[in-house]
């Protein structure tokens, strides 16, 4: 059974967030939708472990400078909850090389936001990029429609 | 089967922490072992629902005001790992109870040290004692012995 922990991450460079179509696995909870890398702990991995295997595995891309940002505790009716350790990166070495997870594209902080984006994504998305502290944020959705967020265990009021 | 997923939570009052000392239950990867209180997630539960009812559960008291301080991923021969989100909390309301895993116990912050600890509690416990911010930690034990250690993603030598 996989893991309920995943790492996702933000990439930085030059003002741009490297994002992921998701276009390529036909079942897929992410279908259709941009996200940034990132994947499952493997057994007694910790976050970075999987962080870093996760982003090599995923651009080719070995990461140098990393922040942990927050924790999500995502559910999704039909899917397992999955709880995503989620950073930002500003530091990498290598040559970006193809995603079998979908298409990778260098997307201006500015234009992620007209992505196609999962609702919740924009909630947190604006901490990134507003530098906010470490937060714990729940998600909940039934099918795309998000019914319920919290933020560090306080229920958001403007769903 | 039980979520690898756990918290464990340091109740602050007037200079000491709220300790549990592990003498309960017969098979207890803890057993003897002086820790905060805490436990695992219950299905969808986000880390701060886990932290409040655990909280709840153990010591009859309601926690009204909370810090999510670090991850630990915990690996320890013979039980499956554990991810352990860390809190100390700063207020709360009710009245202590008995609690059914150990017996609990104020224990001055200058005195936590001299307890019965995990070696790797040692570790995190002083960077909760120094303020330190959100910190992700690996210890990997064998038996009692810590044999590694890392701090966000960086190996610890002093071992």
């Amino acid at each position: 059974m996989k893991s309920p922990l995943t790492t996702l991450c933000y990439i930085e460079k030059d003002g741009q967030y490297l994002m992921l179509h998701r276009v390529s696995k036909k079942k897929d909870v992410n279908k259709g939708k941009w996200i940034g890398v990132g994947g499952h702990f493997e057994a007694g991995e910790s976050p970075e472990e999987c962080l870093l295997r996760e982003v090599w595995e995923e651009t080719g891309l070995h990461l140098t400078s990393w922040q942990f940002r927050g924790i999500l505790t995502f559910e999704s009716e039909g899917w397992p909850s999955e709880y995503i350790c989620v950073y930002t990166a500003d530091g990498f070495e290598g040559e970006l090389t193809a995603c079998k997870e979908g298409t990778l594209a260098w997307v201006p902080k500015e234009k992620v936001m007209d992505l196609n984006l999962w609702e919740g994504d924009r909630i947190f998305l604006r901490l990134l990029l507003e530098d906010a502290p470490f937060f714990s944020m729940k998600l909940s959705y039934r099918g795309d429609a998000l019914c319920y967020a919290a933020l560090d265990g306080k229920e958001l009021e403007q769903l």
